[in-house]
């Protein structure tokens, strides 16, 4: 395995079985990857996965962990999606998951509407304000952070095309875009059918949902039991958990 | 104070300074109100209150602890507003609190638009399904419960009307109808402001919302810590709190 220079290797989980490749002054996974991984709904019926906006691979490679299902990911960055590559060949994961380096609005290229039974999504957290103008460090981070190449209800409308019918799409998102995310779920035919916010303490406001709907599902929403990832500076045993690979 | 059939006098909090006459055979105040009643935004600029869907007059008693405003409540079923206006006389509150016995929808018979600095709604919590033609038993309790007489849209709207720019609306209702009442809220320009889910316990589903908008506000939705209103079979600190009147 070739290193660039200023990247090294970490392992995701305490068991140390996952590895990843990761430049410091790149968008790295994070808790939220790993929140989102563990939420995603996987049954029998699960066989094709899509990650969109895959950055360095991490959902795909802890979605191998639980399920057996072929997992497909793209990425727009190229520099991503190269290390999306090696981290896959790192973990000897080549034949589960396979790497397209595109805009996900280019999605037909690759494949037919309703192909996947799930899809994963950590997308840009925020949206371009009034001084958008003024953002001209189109960096990688900057891209991986903001809604720059693609926003939110893009992302709706290509998961809702690339899922087939009573498919599941599982996103994390900032908690205050939680009223925007349920309508533009709806515009797009998911059924928001799970939602989990997740607060750092139980005495503070939530900044992170995870979100599950279904595609054409049902209408009944199940608000989960709060997810504290902190206990005072410490993570929570929930999150020491999933650090353990108990997805 | 005249009693009537089937009548008791219970003390609503631990501190026996208010009292309520109920009929255990209807619909009495529950937790619900007192949650809304604390969780409703209380500052200087709030003089006139609006309880919508009063009942027996629990939330607007409730209130006279935390505000100075004069409190409007309307009620449509005379058998409650009724017994409104006797609790309010039991409570010595009849210049704090005045009962309309009519439907919400009458509203502008008795009051300008944009009138109410804040409003509060303890709404009837469940949709009428298909078999709502079969529901000939219309009592109080069935009436207060479904939505029957007026659904979430109305009362947003009647909401709506009623209140000043930037004017507070604060809801309790069901967690599996969230989607719905943050579109409805939306609909009719009352801005999702405030929101909080209430649990059980820590590992349960959130039964109830309680959310507060401003109407023509800024976009900024906070998700507030949690409510766990149990620990164990008992009542939580939390809630015990607000039954010592610590609103």
């Amino acid at each position: 395995m070739i290193l660039n220079d200023n990247e090294v290797i970490n392992y995701i989980l305490d068991m140390k079985d996952l590895k990843i490749i990761q430049r410091p002054d790149y968008f790295n996974f994070s808790l939220d990857s790993i929140l989102l991984a563990n939420f995603l709904t996987i049954n029998r019926t699960v066989k094709k996965i899509m990650d969109l906006g895959t950055g360095n691979g991490i959902i795909p490679i802890l979605l191998t962990k639980k399920s057996k299902a072929h997992i497909s990911a793209i990425e727009l960055q190229e520099v991503s999606a190269d290390l999306a590559n090696r981290n896959i060949e790192l973990n000897n994961l080549k034949d589960r998951i396979t790497i397209i380096n595109d805009n996900m609005l280019h999605y037909k290229k690759y494949f037919e509407d309703e192909t996947f039974d799930a899809i994963t999504c950590n997308p840009p957290f925020f949206k371009l304000d009034g001084n958008s103008a003024q953002l001209n460090n189109l960096d990688q981070l900057t891209i991986a952070r903001h809604e720059i190449s693609i926003n939110l209800d893009g992302i709706v409308e290509v998961a809702s095309k690339l899922l087939r019918n009573r498919g599941y799409f599982a996103m994390v998102h900032r908690a205050d875009r939680l009223d925007d995310i349920l309508s533009t779920f709806n515009k797009y035919k998911i059924t928001p059918k799970r939602l989990q916010f997740c607060h750092s303490t139980l005495e503070k406001n939530a900044k992170i949902i995870l979100i599950e709907g279904i595609k054409n599902g049902e209408n009944s929403l199940a608000i989960l039991p709060p997810f504290i990832t902190h206990e005072g500076r410490e993570y929570s045993k929930a999150v020491k958990d999933l650090f353990q690979g108990n997805f």
